[in-house]
């Protein structure tokens, strides 16, 4: 089975076009009347029949599906998850943690410049590209947002909401707890969490201070030196096998 | 601090050669009378002074150390953990599974070929130098070792001894429990696990009622459709996080 996202989605009547289509009749080679699988990142799952195919010897190709049946909420978790990660040196390292959250479970992923980031610019576009091609081979029907890269001191004066559990994993000293504990004690039906992960050399001072008077809670990845996109990568596991 | 690695150690000398030896005096350009740290491998790091460098134009570097201190059982986890994981496609997710496996903590990581991997053999000499440098790099003092591949059924006809908590991740229909409830069902303290990760198709029929009959726990990683190199480091996570 293989995925294809569209959210040109008209009644009953779904057009793929750009990367998609291309994908659809140029890579897959569809025909009309093949049968494909839509999904709108929303959490609809749709099993199609491909109408029409537009197939240009240059330019775009589209593709008009007609909707045979609707399902909601495949592949939906039952929390939803800010993945506030600094950028890593090695982009490599970003985007495979971007892949490994999105199969994982993430809802939006968050590129955070610290005052210790070497790095302070994300690919943004190659990352939704990535984002979505993890969600589509792990069969979600949800499609994780990529946003734009926000300094630590912008993200935090955010306004979250309540009954949100904020949480920061900082190297300082101080009482922490693990992110399991944290999540024993919130105990929500609808849980809501946003994880913010620092640079190579940690938050600075001033960020972590500010991150507690804002109301996160300082959280530990254990004894092990990790790397940025591996204690990321961990923390959204956590957070998964604690769901399940 | 930047670890080096030598097996080469007698009374309170110890010589780094080849790669080591080249790094610490063509890369990093020490010179005698330097502090550097190596570690054994074993748990055992030392605090060394560099007191003799032969250094050819062409050829080996040779680093002596007279070990200035030892320390035992630094980054030494309160667990033993074999990870037996089938080779992905593409090489690159096997290594950096091994990598964050490394980074996580592992203590052997043993490529097995199923009746349904389509790779069959792996580069086992970069998946060590690849360890070694995650080692290094978390600063953990004892080196995880790459297995030669072997298949599954070969595996699994191991003696692993008494006491060991042995767990199977497949997809097959049947009751399941996490890794983690196995992990509270086993407590132990002296923790000795073997996990198995099958490949993208899964393991077959066969390997699975062997498994079973080897006395094998079969283990969910949840809803979520995971790749087999995500699968594995959220397992090495899942066994990380439960013990601290």
């Amino acid at each position: 089975m293989e995925l294809f996202y569209s959210t040109d989605i008209k009644k009953s009547v779904i057009t793929l076009s750009g990367a998609e289509a291309d994908h659809c009749v140029r890579v897959m080679r569809h025909r009309e009347g093949d049968t494909v699988f839509v999904m709108d990142g929303k959490g609809g799952l749709y099993n199609c029949t491909i109408a029409r195919i537009v197939l240009p010897k240059r330019g775009e190709a589209v593709v008009e599906c007609s909707v045979v049946e609707k399902s909601q909420g495949v592949g939906v978790r039952n929390y939803h998850l800010v993945m506030a990660v600094c950028p890593t040196k090695n982009m490599d390292r970003y985007e495979w943690f971007a892949e490994k959250a999105t199969e994982l479970g993430v809802d939006s992923i968050v590129p955070i410049i610290s005052d210790h980031s070497i790095r302070t610019s994300v690919k943004k576009e190659r990352l939704e590209a990535l984002v979505l091609a993890a969600t589509k081979q792990s069969l979600k029907s949800c499609l994780p947002v990529v946003e734009d890269a926000v300094s630590v001191t912008d993200f935090l004066n955010r306004d979250f909401g309540e009954g949100v559990l904020k949480l920061m994993a900082h190297c300082e000293e101080g009482e922490k707890k693990t992110i399991r504990e944290r999540l024993g004690d919130f105990a929500s039906d609808n849980l809501r969490v946003v994880l913010m992960i620092g640079p190579e050399g940690d938050f600075s001072q001033k960020e972590i201070e500010l991150a507690l008077k804002k109301g996160f809670l300082p959280v530990t990845l254990g004894p092990s030196r990790l790397r940025v996109e591996t204690a990321a990568v961990a923390g959204v596991s956590e957070i998964y096998f604690a769901s399940i």
